[in-house]
């Protein structure tokens, strides 16, 4: 795995342990966290139309890189206790999705591979 | 950056341009499957208990894996269209957050920082 | 439909066209607004025990209370919107539900209706 | 409270007494299924364009409506189990918004009232 990312594990794991958090951080409960931060980056964009979310101005990037990165951690989290890899993780899933996503039929479409 | 995410974020970016995905791919778009694959995620965890999350059987493991990996790259593509280095953003959130959660305020407990 | 649902509808309907909001009132941004408020009111519960949630104290009540209404507020702006009963929606979906879900194999587990 | 309601409150009681699925049924547990069931009804919207999700086809709408059934049977459920009554939250909530939202500041904007 990358290092950058296991430093950032080593680093979160140290957070928590040092304010004795571990008991808040089951997996079920890091997966709610990760929801609720997910929702907090949509909430950036939710009135926006498309066009205007394709170019945010300076500040609200600030704040939306701030969500992104709540994202990040709690997934980061909720990996290490599960023992998931997740760049592994990542690079598999691509390849089920070139094989679920053959160019020649998801050209184009936003369909569901299930909808083919 | 990490150079694994780099190299995940050119193979997304080549797998959205070969298929004509970037007309969907608005960072407004992106971040709403982002709440959406992290819902799934959390389906998996919603009626178990704690503990059970704790130690999922192998089988359940992979499917977990599998939603762990669609949030991972939905938010990597998200941070590729708004210029965000996602790692360097989660390398600053922890700085604020060891400013916001002070281990003698925050040990032991759950409460956010704005309510201690 | 009830008179109560009704009437909530046509406030809304009313206060969003005051304000000139029908512009941003499309399906997708009510159903992503609604996504958030959803998870607004899960942040209420994250950290909690199950059983704390089972006796949350009155003055979080109060502010769960007014989450509840969010999701419902959306939840009735979008229903209008894509002319779909509320109410008759959910008796057919518990309908539904007691053919997916028979009380001899549903009893006591949390599994889906697929993994029977 | 509306009849309909009172009467999908107490089906939803016996359905899930008869599965003796209270157990499951923490209001922590019934939170997060909320939100996953209206990420499921986010998910129909998540590619298509606002003037796409202004006019969905039938079978599309059917789909949808079986969504906002969910969302709205586990926020009857949440709600009884805790004692709230969502049409009368809704209403004091339209109150709130109304002096949060006055309407020569919130004509045609969609920014938060925080940010007025």
């Amino acid at each position: 795995m990358s290092a950058e990312i296991l430093e950032l594990q080593a680093s979160l794991r140290a957070f928590a342990s040092e304010r004795e958090w571990d008991q808040f951080h089951s997996p079920k409960n890091l997966a709610a966290a990760l929801s609720v931060e997910a929702a907090e980056l949509l909430e950036h964009f939710q009135w926006l139309t498309e066009d205007q979310s394709r170019s945010v101005p300076d500040d609200k990037r600030e704040a939306i890189a701030e969500e992104v990165a709540d994202v990040f951690l709690y997934l980061l989290q909720l990996a290490d206790k599960l023992g998931i890899d997740p760049v592994q993780a990542a690079q598999k899933k691509m390849q089920t999705n070139t094989i679920k996503y053959p160019v020649e039929r998801a050209k184009g479409t936003s369909k569901k591979y299930s909808e083919f």
